[in-house]
């Protein structure tokens, strides 16, 4: 514990000037969806280098990839010890709807302990930590107990569509022997949870077509297809009204829970009257049969995520609107795959294809689901860190979101994944108002710092997978 | 036909002035629906003010309402002649998708003889060919062979909804012998038609509200219920795949069209391939049984106006979004009641009502049906004004448009009303690239010129209703 305490001291002495250089992070609007965003995201990998460069990282280089760049760093002087790749990314989220954002998205506030701004929490707050602990172990002790690398990318948010070839071309230099992504939540406040699954992602823009301009609804109305109304008429095809998805095949390989798995996440108790408070509704809804872990960490999902088209201004218009369109994402389990539950997905459009309108579909980018066993010991290493921590037992768990490339990292590296999450559900990422708990980051900081002491203590055959 | 043809100098050594001023009234962005627009809705009565006093129209007065206000002028020295009340809107839709026009909406713009611009045919360029008529009489004769009224009012496009109390309030002042509206359109290019007929319009407003905030689909997908599939299925359950309404009830009062009245229909040669090319569509859809024409003029419908909710930026964003909208409007037929219509609306959207979420329902303003004989003296007296000038019979159809005040008129003033439209199906209203054929607007002033002198020929007892 003799070094823990010496990165305390660090910590703490530097907080102020730590949280301000998370600000200068958070101020930067890399949206990575958004091409006007374009300079921003050279910025922010910019930034990023400039950060790796004082924690004392080096080999800094600003990787092309055919999308947004990569930044890499590493220190590799620790002869003999195993190799830690951290993983994360500088992309956040887009930021609408902006009239719900208590303060500015890009402009950092701190209230009441929490830091509010998009990416506070997903993900840059969480990559900035890492960054922190390198730098807190060089300053206390001149040196790392293990070797480390860093890949911080710009796409996590679009879902990663170059890293995977990024990681293919680059074999040698991203070679590790375990791999550390703290991009996932807490099970609750004070709980900390190791990740050991996720889910997978896949999903499509449906854009329906009718006449070839807004019509009057009047003289045409009753007469011509209405594509919103023929957009309606999909979606809710998709599912029927238990929130059973009735696309055909749709369930056909997903790995059926165990009852140890069941048990597990019982165990858990979790608590459902709490998650309804918490996000405001008076019932939870779902797939029939399983409980609300279970449908959002072991069971496929479809959501629209978005739907437009006609008038949607204050008041009454009518119009007969010539387009419409919806976008649809699909969470995927083990062992779903993504290209085959886009064709059924497709299939099942033009199954249901509506008279009178042209229907496209485009298909997102894809990741695939990813699980690993519980028991390796890289996982139970973060598990002890947590706990040394927090106090409190740590909760191995699965994610009921995706990081498209943790699938690639599995398969590409071979590298057992380390989901080493400081997050909390309720902190609002993908939404207005996301912000990030200090108390998190903090303890977060010493948690990262000791697992580098726990790594150092396996040799890297004990860490293969 | 001596005055006509003095009416038609006037005309056309006046045609490019009045074109000059027509545009400075289309250049005011009088959008009723846009609470922003406030001072130009003022900008565009003031404007009316001046050009009523130009025409040689007296007593002018911009009247209050609740709302924005009606322009009133009149003419009234031809002692024992019946009074033309003409009525028409200097209010106009929204512009967007803005994107779509080809060139600004409120900058208009001559090309191929056609005038581009929101309002140009609805109901600006009509409004204006009234009061220049009264203008050329006044020029050519110092006098009118009738009385006439003029009531324009600001809120035609959102519903009237304070035009029925005006004009209880006013039954005085706006009492006459037939009411002239010219807001439709013609049966097409050189086909010229009086409509006898026009649905009403009801709608609603429904706000799906799930979540306090947007959720992340990864950590809630699956669990929590989404407010656009929500909606989705509430809009998919309002009519079946031949696009019959499913609302219970919803046909209970519908007038069933007569053998007569199909026929007559029938015998109009309406082209649907034409209409498939018009409008952009390969195939028409509508309720099945009824023919284009049947299903415009005689049957309700019911559209979804617009839709929105969630993400609809560029891309992909995992969002479970909190909200989702939709408008509804109905087009009503005799005799469907439009209130009746709305609570049978509500009730399907009850009994539909989706688990997980709440739906609040907000009435928009209604109108009812009308119909009128069309054999009365002063829809036939316009038949031959159009005639004499388009040389080719007039058709007298119904309207699957909706003014909602008409039906008010006829029951308050108890006057028969006559729709003289200029305007083409083809024109956009209500669209992307309004425009008025300028060949309608040179002929309508010779039509409407006319108009005066055969409703001369008539006494008072014989256009009573």
């Amino acid at each position: 514990m003799t070094q823990l305490l010496a990165l305390d001291e660090y910590f703490q002495q530097h907080r102020e000037t730590h949280l301000e250089q998370l600000k200068t992070f958070l101020r930067i609007p890399s949206i990575s969806s958004l091409s006007e965003h374009k300079e921003d995201m050279q910025k922010a990998a910019e930034w990023l280098v400039e950060a790796f460069k004082t924690a004392g990282l080096e080999n800094l280089s600003i990787d092309e990839t055919a999308g947004y760049p990569v930044v890499y760093g590493d220190w590799l002087h620790a002869e003999g010890q195993p190799t830690i790749l951290v993983y994360g990314h500088y992309d956040v989220q887009p930021i609408d709807p902006l009239h719900l954002w208590e303060s500015a998205p890009f402009e950092p506030e701190i209230r009441d302990n929490k830091l509010f701004a998009r990416g506070a929490s997903d993900d840059k707050g969480q990559v900035f930590m890492h960054i922190k602990a390198v730098e807190a172990l060089m300053q206390k002790t001149g040196t790392l107990p293990v070797n480390v690398k860093f890949i911080i990318e710009g796409e996590e948010e679009i879902g990663s569509p170059n890293m995977e070839s990024y990681i293919e071309a680059n074999k040698e230099k991203l070679a590790a022997d375990v791999i550390v992504i703290s991009d996932t939540g807490m099970q609750g406040p004070g709980q900390p949870a190791v990740c050991y699954g996720l889910r997978g992602l896949c999903g499509v823009q449906i854009d329906v077509q009718g006449a070839k301009g807004d019509l009057h609804s009047g003289l045409y109305g009753g007469g011509v297809q209405n594509p919103i109304h023929a957009l309606a008429e999909v979606l809710a095809s998709f599912r029927d009204q238990e929130g059973t998805i009735a696309i055909e095949g749709f369930y056909d390989n997903v790995r059926q829970l165990t009852d140890e798995e069941r048990g597990a996440y019982q165990a858990l108790g979790f608590d459902e009257e709490a998650l309804k408070e918490e996000v405001g509704v008076t019932e939870l809804f779902g797939e029939k049969g399983f409980t609300h872990l279970e449908r959002t960490w072991a069971r496929p999902t479809l959501e629209v995520n978005g739907i437009f088209g006609g008038f949607s201004g204050e008041g009454i218009k009518t119009v007969l609107p010539a387009e419409a369109g919806a976008k649809i994402t699909c969470r995927l389990v083990p062992d779903q795959d993504p290209d085959e539950i886009v064709g059924k997905l497709k299939a099942h459009i033009a199954k249901h294809q509506p008279a009178g309108v042209t229907v496209t579909v485009t298909e997102f980018d894809k990741g695939k689901p990813f699980i690993t066993p519980f028991d390796h010991p890289a996982i139970q290493a973060a598990g002890r860190s947590y706990e040394k921590v927090y106090h409190v037992p740590t909760a191995y768990t699965r994610g009921g979101g995706s990081i498209p490339i943790v699938a690639a990292f599995d398969e590409i590296l071979e590298l057992p994944v380390v989901l080493m999450g400081f997050g909390l559900s309720s902190e609002n990422f993908h939404a207005p108002n996301e912000h990030f708990h200090l108390e998190n980051f903090d303890q977060g900081l010493r948690v990262i710092g000791d697992y580098y002491y726990e790594i150092a203590g396996f040799t890297k055959d004990e860490l293969r997978k």
